[in-house]
């Protein structure tokens, strides 16, 4: 027993210090070696046919590092990765990470155009990508060497045989003369290759490029400690014991999947891939792996309750959902939990590592009516555990607002899970952490329970006549509708008002008859009469890859339409 | 869009730096916190009538920290507590971090002179002390300022209406007289204060003193980092759901609950306090708050299934019980199973937060034969996901053992969840930490699925005429014998084999009539000769507050008591 003559102990805390074995980075490296080690026969990832078990994920993943390192990878180089969601793309984010370099997952709904930016801002040393989109992504290199003569990433092609092949066309031996498909260059890897532990959790991690909702997208840089601390507030938020069996519906190029990839490998659970979203697909992956969770935007909602009988099947078991991206339409809400889906509420932004923020549900409102309950789910909520600090403040005084569930301000952040910042613009970055806070750009209120809820983008409000306008409020009315599928409310520049709400609309089968001047009539009796759209359009509405309706095409669109039906009100 | 002119993107990744909006330090406290501001209504603890919510619990605690403060207390300050699992306690566990200062757990089964050594190597500037400790820490504070004359830590004293006042007798106004009550401090605090979130993560939150079955008890300190880490990965390997009711039979001051205190305020779930453990306390508790957790040492087991019938009560629901301190004897096991209890087993010591092993549970297991499920449910094996390292080591070269399931070696750790250090002893640390591991001196082995399994604590091997004998494994045979209860087999010095095992054993009800005689002739037929016990000792055994045996006092008793029957074989 050693007992010092200090007066107060302060200083002897302090003096123990960090060593190799009371200290290490965190990453969600760990979470791969752990479930590698300890359930090294359990089920991995499934797609299609294939089958792969936790002990043959991490020598993959080993093997993509050393073959990515051979290829002259090291720490701080990008890769990027353009696919949907295939075991490739799900290896890449462990075996990229292992070398300390940064995954980019490339939205593979964007253009030439956008993915050569993408390529070359991000300086891209290895570009993977999946046969399917190679004919866009050799387009991107193009005008990448173009803009860059020097820019030339070792190009890797994701051969999977569940591919609908476009490119080349009538030229199978193409894609083999030309580059190192992912399987061979894998052969190239160590399955025992020695990965270095980050040395620095603050580390980044990967690079996701903000999504087409805005026109300047900005890449948004992941950390190891960011993605770890989310990837565990995924499993605590949403209750997620050992084991999920966890459906890819959500892209693994958004926001790397939420971070799911990490929590999904923390858990042992098992990864069912899924190429392409159709309600049938869906269906058909619970039936037959037994899956337990799965993400997306409501649009996936919509699409589950709303496919043809034939497609549906009823569900062996409960599965859990967290929805995203906007509040879930009650209608659409009541019909899926019926249906035996149990959804979740989160919200959150790329900057936030995807979800941060999760309505939190209190088993007292089991007991509410339908309606309150989808009122009180479509609240965006509270923070993660691992989100420090959620709240809706005025902008200009970073004041909050009054927790009245009416004054409005802007949602801000502060955490572990926010992003490190965005790569090579210091001007955003500073700009985007003004005070201490992320500044999300999105309008909120925070009602009395502390739940904060959105009440719009700002660039999503419309001003009207000095009246603001949400154009959710707008499109939450228009979906009670009986004819009305999908709404979405833009703001059209007006000499008078100065703006004036136009609705873009999809009909349900059935109901195409419906006309516009019927449509306004009834929004007239349903709404305030400063909110009526001043026309109705129908179409098709255009989307990102998350399934998020693309407002600024609609505005553009909008501005050049004519006043019309309006001016005679 | 701003496109940097930049080769490789190393160096625009590194620039990204710490700010307010996207660093925070881990702390458990931000469990605390959100808790209180998402469900302030919800029952954060009970204990016999009275009833606190997480708001009630915050504001506690809050007040705690900034009375505490208006005595003096504030950063790496230690602040020690003498109490059984009451409201006070588990407040401590929030309100002393809000300082910066550390808590003190005292083990309240120490006499006063190990308690005035805790107290003054310590530095405690304050000493909370549940009144029925009162007259043990009087006299430890008497001790104390004999040592040290300059020693007058501020004396708080918890005035619990449901504990046994045994001190002091027939003068009920003397506590008052002397002492602030704790009540009365909380009084003095506000509600509202505004406390002070830790600067630096690796800040100590607590100082837990080895336990005593070593003679030489030593400060392990905690950090907040640390006990961030480890709360979660509790829940996590156990699948806690949001919500659970959590009942204390574990001691709080045991490794800080085992990090439980944190884990319980993560997961917005309810403390149920319990002053006494009984076989009947707990029935009542299970039965009376839906409790749905709980922890403890295997003689915990032990009580709830040798209870009797009176005492018991059928399972409302399936409870989940967390395990450690040693293996859980196979034939209780089996039984507590049968009555609905679920057992995890898990692993570590007071160095690594408590537990940071676990024997993680293969759905397949659940097929195979009760002893075989058993033997597998014994073993301590792999580590938390908080606890990055876990290997079975040569203690010299720090080689690791063949993973055969024989090779013994020394059971290393590394890890967050590996303590600070111990205070005021860098000599100690720096062994423990030899090599960049955390050296346990529990001895083990590494089964081929990489499970590690205690073989025994280094000084609990015997080493007889040349063979090592295991005297856990002696230990599970003698439980196997009809009559016994309980049994601890330790070494015995000897002129000729240089040491035997001796078995202290207790009987069941009933079986109070087998003599030594039969026990020895049954180990005979039970067990390889070199194993065979040479005394069976019939007695209570001593043990620790958290119901491990304490060996040193029966190896001393051991070394007193005569050859005897050995010399005859």
């Amino acid at each position: 027993m050693t007992s010092g003559p200090a007066r107060t102990s302060g200083a002897a805390y302090d003096s123990l210090s960090k060593s190799a074995a009371n200290y290490v980075p965190l990453t969600p490296l760990s979470f791969l070696r752990r479930t590698a080690a300890v359930f090294p026969e359990r089920l991995s990832v499934i797609h299609g046919p294939r089958r792969f078990t936790w002990g043959e994920t991490y020598r993959r993943c080993c093997q993509l590092a050393s073959a990515l390192q051979k290829h002259g990878v090291g720490q701080g180089d990008t890769v990027a990765v353009v696919a949907p969601n295939v075991p490739a793309l799900y290896e890449a984010h462990f075996g990229v990470a292992m070398l300390g370099a940064v995954l980019n997952a490339v939205n593979i709904r964007m253009d030439a155009r956008m993915i050569a930016h993408f390529l070359t801002h991000g300086q891209a040393k290895v570009v993977m990508v999946d046969r399917e989109f190679l004919g866009v992504t050799e387009s991107a290199l193009a005008h990448a060497s173009e803009a860059d003569r020097s820019f030339r990433p070792f190009v890797v092609v994701i051969d999977d045989a569940t591919a609908d092949i476009t490119w080349p066309p009538n030229e199978p031996s193409y894609c083999i003369r030309r580059y190192t498909e992912y399987e061979e260059l894998l052969g190239r890897g160590d399955p025992n290759f020695r990965w270095e532990w980050p040395t620095d959790e603050w580390a980044a991690i990967s690079l996701n490029y903000t999504s087409g909702t805005t026109s300047n997208p900005k890449g948004v840089v992941y950390h190891h400690r960011g993605a770890h601390l989310n990837a565990i507030s995924n499993a605590l938020v949403w209750s997620m014991p050992q084991h999920p069996i966890y459906l890819w519906t959500l892209p693994l190029f958004h926001c790397n999947g939420w971070c799911f990839p990490w929590t999904v490998a923390l858990l042992a659970g098992t990864n069912v891939c899924l190429r392409k979203v159709t309600a049938a697909n869906v269906y058909s992956a619970i039936a037959q792996h037994g899956v337990t969770h799965l993400s997306g935007a409501p649009t996936v909602l919509g699409m589950l309750v709303n496919a043809p009988p034939q497609e549906k099947r009823p569900l062996p078991h409960p599965v859990a959902i967290i929805t995203a991206g906007a509040a879930p339409p009650p209608t659409i809400l009541t019909r899926i939990e019926d249906a035996g889906f149990k959804v979740t509420h989160v919200y959150g932004l790329t900057e936030s590592y995807g979800p941060a923020v999760v309505c939190a549900w209190k088993p007292e409102w089991d007991s509410l009516p339908a309606t309150e309950q989808a009122r009180l789910k479509s609240r965006q909520g509270v923070p993660y555990p691992a989100l420090e600090g959620l709240d809706v403040l005025d902008p200009k005084t970073l004041n909050p607002v009054r927790a009245d569930g009416e004054t409005i301000g802007e949602v801000m952040l502060r955490g572990n899970v926010v992003m490190k910042g965005y790569l090579k613009n210091e001007a955003a970055t500073t700009e985007a952490f003004e005070g201490g806070w992320f500044h999300t750009g999105d309008l909120g209120v925070k009602h009395e329970d502390g739940y904060v809820e959105l009440k719009d983008r700002s660039k999503d409000i419309i001003i009207s006549g000095g009246e603001n306008i949400s154009s959710i409020q707008v499109e939450g009315i228009l979906f009670q509708h009986p004819a009305i599928l999908e709404a979405a409310v833009v703001a059209k520049p007006h000499p008078k008002w100065l703006e004036t709400p136009v609705a873009f609309v999809t009909l349900r089968e059935g109901s195409e008859r419906c006309s516009e001047a019927e449509i306004l009539q009834w929004c007239r009796e349903n709404m305030p009469r400063f909110m009526c759209p001043s026309r109705v359009v129908f179409k098709p509405l255009p989307k990102t890859a998350t399934g998020k309706v693309q407002k600024y095409v609609l505005r553009e669109e909008a501005k050049r339409m004519p006043d019309a039906i309006e001016s005679k009100l």
